[in-house]
């Protein structure tokens, strides 16, 4: 929606100063308005985030263009001020990314998933019954060990959370032009991949054969007997926030695809966070990180959202509650610049991500204060920066506060 | 001013539903917001859509960018998240697919008047006196028999309403690159037709032959002697709304050149509808296809342009009044999202068509209602969707609201 100036004035005009920003990232945050339906935030009771509000600029941010739903990659991409519609990053790479592993320039990656077919092949449980991590994770260290090369390919497979997986497919003349096999139904059986272009035909091929020799693998087994791939990608080539924006960036998150993103940022991963860290063990890890040499801090909370696809207002605001008794810690530490925000909307009566704008809060040393005092959609469409801010804008207004960007021009 | 995300994603995303949009076009619906000079939509009286105001969100929309006044095609285009600067399609073959003539491409066409030049051969009534219908359509045919091809092209002349007719070329190494012979005055003879580019030298040397030969053919009427051409374009090469957005489109409008529009993207045409029809006929209309297989509704109200150019704002309060009565008829059929809007502004007191904001209202299950409880341009400006919301958001935003955009990105 807005024209993004980012990928020209940013490393133009930024420069490495001593100040510190934070970017609160409470995954999903955003409600839809609706009368008589109070959302998460209204439900709250949150004292130290009205207290902050009430020094701070509010607004409610699109995150790609009005009426786009973003999913967790596009809607990361745009608070860190990277348009996610020309960089059209596949998920694929965000998971494995996320689960620790480096994808290089060429290889392949896809989201994978252990799944079940009944006797005539067709999927009776796309997730095997959301199989349990200890027993999915060492079956996907066998497959593994089975199925080391295709071709002159190597193959890997990461294990993830549950079913889920990662495979990596790394050698000459692959490209990531290959149709998912998950239907995303069950009663019919898996699809075969397909290359979407000419030059992906091999990487069809590797993967058919992969599919063929995994299924033979699982024969035995009752839950996990198949596998499901989507999202096939290559690692996106993109400047990091250090070449970009001459930062020193940190992630804190517990989930692999934040990570992701994180990493593919060009940000460092602060250790002891795991999908069991509650709000304050992140912010335990970020008081550890404050005395190390980063300049730029991204704070992921991953409950809110998770409560919203569950439908359930009242736990998304006990999450809103829990990081609300954290911020105070959080303020000890007297970050320069602090955004608080979601990466999107998951509206509990929606029990999905949706396209509306997305609560956020703007506070540091050159942010002019507006008239809010509670920080809700409502007062964030009525704050400073107003209901349809750019969310690409986000990020150059945060380094601007912190004396982070020059002057354009003489 | 918006960046236009619409072709990239509108296509990615788009999924066809159950669920019907109707938009609802007042032509040249805004005003002006002047002191004490109160606009048409604060004249009239509407307690439907005052009713239907209080549930749904407001804003004004911006139809191309600030300050730039738009056509009825450029206004048309992009409330339908077509970005008309992108397209630049021309009126003559919006006027000619709105007569029900075929345009194909590599066709060229152009808008045609009858007109009155004087015994020096210069202009005295650039309309022949807004010759009646009965009396021009039947020289139109006369004049489309006597001239039936020059060179390999073949030509054709199709009456319209009063003086307005529509040529349509088609043959071989045709450009639309042709200047109007409409000098857009009186007092002066009409300009010759010249080729822009070398590719359109063949295009300009038939018309200029088929002037010659009309003015022949013409020379014994009294009003109807000359002919003035303007316009000249092709059938520009676009998606319709089926490939774009997978909808099944309906159009219902009583004046050729909103057909034409339509026509281009993919819409149906409902039967029944004349210039001579009121609003209650167009909504019967409506009713009588509410059964059919389409899932989006263009209704279009000429009477607020007309009222607006004759600077009769009083006139254009009792068309927006004379809605009003049939919405609740409108409403009986339970859409699932609706707009009503205009494609552009045409205040009274300007005569013409402006660039000032356009008012508009948007209803459905998960728009956020806003404080305001009257539709007009000073309630709109003052809604949720603020005073200068880009018109190429307004289609993604209704396709949203009904459940007909997937989510971008994982």
């Amino acid at each position: 929606m807005a024209l993004d100036v980012n990928p020209f004035l940013i490393p133009h005009l930024a420069r490495p100063t001593g100040t510190r920003i934070l970017f609160v990232v409470l995954d999903g945050l955003g409600g839809c308005l609706q009368p008589g339906v109070p959302t998460a935030l209204e439900r709250a009771a949150c004292p130290h985030l009205d207290a902050l509000a009430a020094e701070a600029s509010l607004g409610r941010y699109v995150p790609i263009a009005p009426g786009i739903t973003p999913g967790s990659g596009p809607g990361h991409f745009s608070i860190f001020g990277y348009d996610p519609v020309a960089l059209d990053v596949g998920r694929g790479v965000l998971e494995t990314l996320g689960l620790g592993i480096d994808v290089a320039p060429g290889d392949v990656t896809a989201r994978a998933n252990f799944a079940t077919t009944g006797p005539d092949g067709r999927l009776t449980d796309r997730r095997a019954g959301r199989i349990a991590t200890d027993e999915a994770a060492p079956l996907a260290r066998a497959l593994n060990a089975a199925i080391p090369r295709l071709e002159d390919v190597c193959v890997e497979i990461h294990p993830g959370l549950q079913h889920r997986f990662a495979l990596v497919l790394r050698g000459p003349g692959l490209s990531d032009a290959v149709s998912d096999t998950d239907p995303q139904a069950e009663g019919v059986p898996p699809l075969e991949p397909t290359a979407a272009t000419a030059a992906a035909a091999k990487a069809a091929r590797v993967t058919a054969a992969f599919l063929a020799k995994a299924h033979a693998f699982l024969r035995g087994q009752t839950k996990a007997n198949t596998v499901l791939l989507r999202g096939f990608s290559g690692r996106p080539s993109m400047p990091t926030l250090r070449d970009r924006a001459r930062l020193t960036p940190l992630a804190i998150a517990a989930y692999p695809a934040y990570l992701g993103v994180a990493r593919l940022l060009g940000m460092d991963v602060a250790p002891g966070v795991s999908p069991k860290s509650t709000v304050a063990d992140e912010v335990t890890a970020l008081e550890r990180a404050w005395a190390g040499p980063h300049d730029f801090f991204f704070l992921h909370v991953k409950g809110t959202d998770s409560a919203g696809e569950d439908g359930d207002e009242d736990r998304k605001a006990r999450v809103i509650e829990e990081f609300d008794r954290e911020l105070p810690r959080i303020r000890a530490l007297q970050p320069d610049v602090i955004l608080i925000t979601g990466d999107h909307s998951t509206p509990g009566p929606m029990k999905a991500h949706s396209f509306h704008a997305v609560p956020f809060l703007l506070a540091g040393p050159w942010v002019e204060p507006d008239e809010q005092t509670r920080f809700d959609e409502r007062a964030c469409a009525a704050g400073r920066f107003g209901g349809w801010f750019p969310a690409l804008s986000l990020f150059p207004m945060a380094m601007a506060c912190a004396g982070k960007l020059a002057k354009y021009g003489a």
